[in-house]
């Protein structure tokens, strides 16, 4: 697809799969030790004896991996992704070697009634990896605008 | 604080308030590049024109460098800081300059049924920057180690 979508062109229910992302143990590392330092994201064997029992990414790693999946092509929103907040979880670890994909549906459209240029949309984003496990649920509202 | 914490030694109330983080431009824009390639992210002039008004971070630049003020001493949870999910919301935006730290209260503490050597603690953090104001609230549901 490559024209932008405006409020207007989406529906309830409609769906959008973004591309893949091949995550590895050296990007797991890189991002653990910029953004979250703690033994189960950063060596596999401390992560042993953890809840995690092996090298697993941060849920921000795999929050900023969805995001890129989105922004390339994973739901062509005109003018960009924007997220106001959102609810967020983590059903399992995001291992190496992991090759993860997001599935996004539209749950709600609301037009705004004090701006009429644009209006909020809910979407519902699983991350999965190869094996269709859901390594994040994001449940996000986003700013989107209206065609007038 | 030098020592770690177990479910049983937190009490609901209780607040944290972790280190600060100088985020500038460079930060920003190397963020975005890998994981929220967009223009309002990326480029300030670009910016200007969008929802943003200028030059802004990634929300999920606001959440991992959130993550990273709590691993260093925002909250010092025995084994480690280990989210389930949560609620996130970005309030206003991360600026190039701004200052960040995180205030953290304990909302909730549920010792597990099933597992009398966990339980589950919820954790309502606001991210704020130099002048006090919240850049990003998050309602985190933590699995926290019992004292056993």
């Amino acid at each position: 697809m490559s024209e932008n979508l405006f409020l207007d062109d989406f529906t309830v229910g409609q769906r959008f799969v973004s591309g893949e992302h091949l995550i590895d143990e050296a990007q797991i590392k890189a991002f653990a030790s910029q953004f979250d330092p703690q033994p189960f994201h950063l060596d596999d064997d401390a992560a042993q004896s953890t809840l995690f029992r092996g090298l697993a990414a941060s849920g921000w790693h795999t929050a900023a991996i969805t995001m890129r999946l989105m922004v390339q092509g994973g739901m062509p929103v005109e003018g960009g992704l924007i997220g106001a907040g959102g609810d967020i979880s983590w059903p399992k670890p995001t291992r190496p070697g992991d090759v993860l994909r997001v599935e996004s549906e539209v749950v709600s459209i609301t037009p705004s009634r004090s701006k009429p240029q644009q209006g909020m949309m809910t979407v519902r984003g699983e991350t999965l990896n190869q094996h269709g496990d859901a390594v994040q649920v994001l449940v996000v509202k986003m700013v989107v605008p209206r065609r007038v």
